[in-house]
Formats: structure tokens, sequence, C-alpha cells
């Protein structure tokens, strides 16, 4: 949905509305930063989950990230892809490729016990799929003491810009992108030599250097 | 400087306030998220650059982000490092090992055309260190068409998580740390085959997988 909040007034042709193109950073990203007001803005860095259009924070009861979450006061949370450093010319020339969503919403406490497992189990099936069913289930104790929060994702925007330096402008400079991913390394398994199992593999697969 | 609101509750045991680790994550970090107020929080991704204890963001003057930052309002800038994924054997203890340091402050235009040429100069650096000298000179044109603000690093913390999975738990599921960082993929001259300079290839040894 568009709104005045996510309307793109700088570089608009960069902008969309478009969810397929939401949905898809939003899965690809690790983390988000959560901005909300307390005493000025605060901007803190979080993991995150999604169920379906509701992106799921959550933390200690006693953080104050999650305190103002819960409050239901504004809050604005960025993802942010960095595809590459973009090498022009000159100076004022240079860019970044880089894809980023901006929601602007408020959040809601989930309190439901059934709800707020799944909204638990989302947040790590988003950071490594396919593990949830080999981990020792959690416990009442532990989700009680985790607060968990859901964001309704419908006023956001996504900016992006690909592609090569544009100026057109010669000078004897190599000019050109520097493609940039977040990338895996070695595993460290905590057990020596412990095979990695599929899950783990796929994520390695997915965030490989080539 | 610690402050009230750059004091650490939540897992104080992670946070700092030495200038060394601040600026090691500063000078590695390529974009930052700039948190500010108008008409409720707003959270946007940026470059930057640093003077000394100053962070240095620019844009268009007519950018939302730097009327607000020009106007001296009350910002937090966020730069996030990510540097793994925690597995351990129950969702509950999952963490990320990463560094973000977390700055507050208010910005101050930079107009002194000198000072300008020079912090505009600093974001180049900051991102490709050792190109300046081989782009086309700015003009006065682009300096004018360019908004600088300078906020100082007085008012910064940094939190950090390293290591393995902490919990202890026995459970038959892979444990460990999948290390995570951002890499730099194969170059994209504009020009086939243009060789990369020095600066170029230093900043791809620098973002490399191994």
């Amino acid at each position: 949905m568009s709104t005045e909040r996510t309307t793109l007034h700088r570089h608009p042709e960069r902008g969309s509305h478009d969810w397929a193109e939401i949905e898809s950073v939003l899965d690809e990203g690790l983390f988000c930063h959560v901005g909300f007001v307390d005493d000025g803005p605060v901007v803190i860095p979080s993991n995150y989950g999604r169920m379906g259009k509701r992106l799921i924070l959550h933390g200690s009861p006693a953080s104050r990230m999650m305190k103002t979450l819960r409050s239901g006061r504004d809050v604005s949370i960025a993802v942010t892809l960095l595809d590459g450093l973009v090498l022009d010319a000159s100076a004022f020339d240079h860019s970044m490729n880089y894809r980023s969503v901006v929601i602007f919403g408020r959040g809601t406490e989930v309190t439901d016990p059934a709800e707020k497992r799944a909204a638990l189990d989302a947040i790590v099936e988003h950071i490594v799929p396919g593990r949830l069913p080999h981990l020792r289930p959690m416990t009442d104790k532990e989700i009680n003491a985790t607060m968990v929060v859901s964001i309704p994702i419908d006023e956001a925007s996504i900016k992006t810009r690909t592609g090569p330096p544009t100026s057109g402008e010669r000078w004897p400079v190599w000019t050109g992108v520097i493609p940039t991913r977040l990338t895996a390394g070695v595993l460290r398994p905590l057990v020596c030599d412990a095979e990695a199992p599929d899950h783990v593999a796929a994520i390695v697969e997915r965030l490989s250097a080539t």
C-alpha cells in the first residue's frame, strides 16, 4: 500500500510498492533495523521472521525496543541488502547497488500461546529454513520468557538500484561495479567434524560466494 | 562517551564504549541506517564517511533525511556487521554474531566550501580507499548540488556477540556457527577487460570470501 509516508520522493524511478519484490527482500535479509521514538529516535538491529504480511520481532520483555513495540507506538523497520559498489568517473556519480525495504506500522503483542509459538518458529524458519523439526522443542518457560510482537506489512516500499555507472563520462579511471553480497564462511561446528545436515548445507549454499 | 541513551541494558556484557572498537566497525561498514523523527520514526539506509570523531552524511538538499539532519534534530545512526548465525539445540538459544555501533547526536550542515569538499572526499575514501586521486575532481556545481551534514560521534556504543553457541545442551542436531561476511563478487568493469587498479583490487581483497 502506498501512503504519504511511503511515497518515494528521491529517485522515484528506483521505488516500488510491489509485494513480490518486498517479500523477496524480506526473505533474503537476515536482520533488520528497527526505528522507534523513546525520548528521541532510536535505531537498533534485530533479527526477524515473517508470517504472510506480518513481520515478527521478538526479545526480552525488559528490552526498551520490545516495550516500545508492544505499546503500539509507530515504528519504522528497514531491511537493506547491499548488492554492489558503483564506481564512476567522479565522486559525485559514485553510487551503490542495493535493495531496501522500509516498513511503517505499529506493533501488537502476540500473546496467544499457539500463535506465539508459531511466530517464534517463523523466526527460526526465516533464518535457517528447514532446521525447526530438528530442534529440541521450545518449553513453555522459554516461550513465556520471550515477548513477541507482530507488525502488519501494509505500509511498505522498496527502493532498488541496479546496473552499471551511468554518467557516461570519460576519464582515465576504472569504472564499473564491485558486486557485494553476504556470504557464508567455513562452518564452525561445536562438535569437531560433525557433519552438516541438509538444512545447514542449504544456507551455506544460499550464501555461497559465487 | 556513555550516557543514559547509550547505557546498555540488555546483555550489558556484550556492550562497550571503547573508541577503537567503535572506529573499527565504522570503518569496516559500508552503509548505515539513519533514524529520525518526521511525523513518526523513519529509518533509511545511507552511505557515510568519517572524519575523526564526526560521521559525514550527504544527499540531495531536497531529501527528507537531509532536511531533518540539517535542522539539528536528534538522530540515531546504526552500523551493523553480521558475523555469523549461531545455531544451538533449541530455538530459544539461537543467536547471531554481530558487531553493531549505535550513535546518538545532532547534525550540523557543512557549508564551508573547503570543508564540504573534504567531507565529500571522506565518503569516497571511506568506501573505496585510495580511489580519490584517480577521480575527475568534483566541480563547484556538483558540490553545490549536494548537502553535507556532520554528526559528532560523542555519544556512541558498540554491542558485540562472538563465539559459539553457549547453552551446552545436548540434542541430536548440528550446532555451531555459520560465519557470514560481506564479500565481493566478480568485477563488472564498464569497459570490457579493463584492468582493475590497485585501489579496486584492494577492496576486492578486503571483501574476499576467505
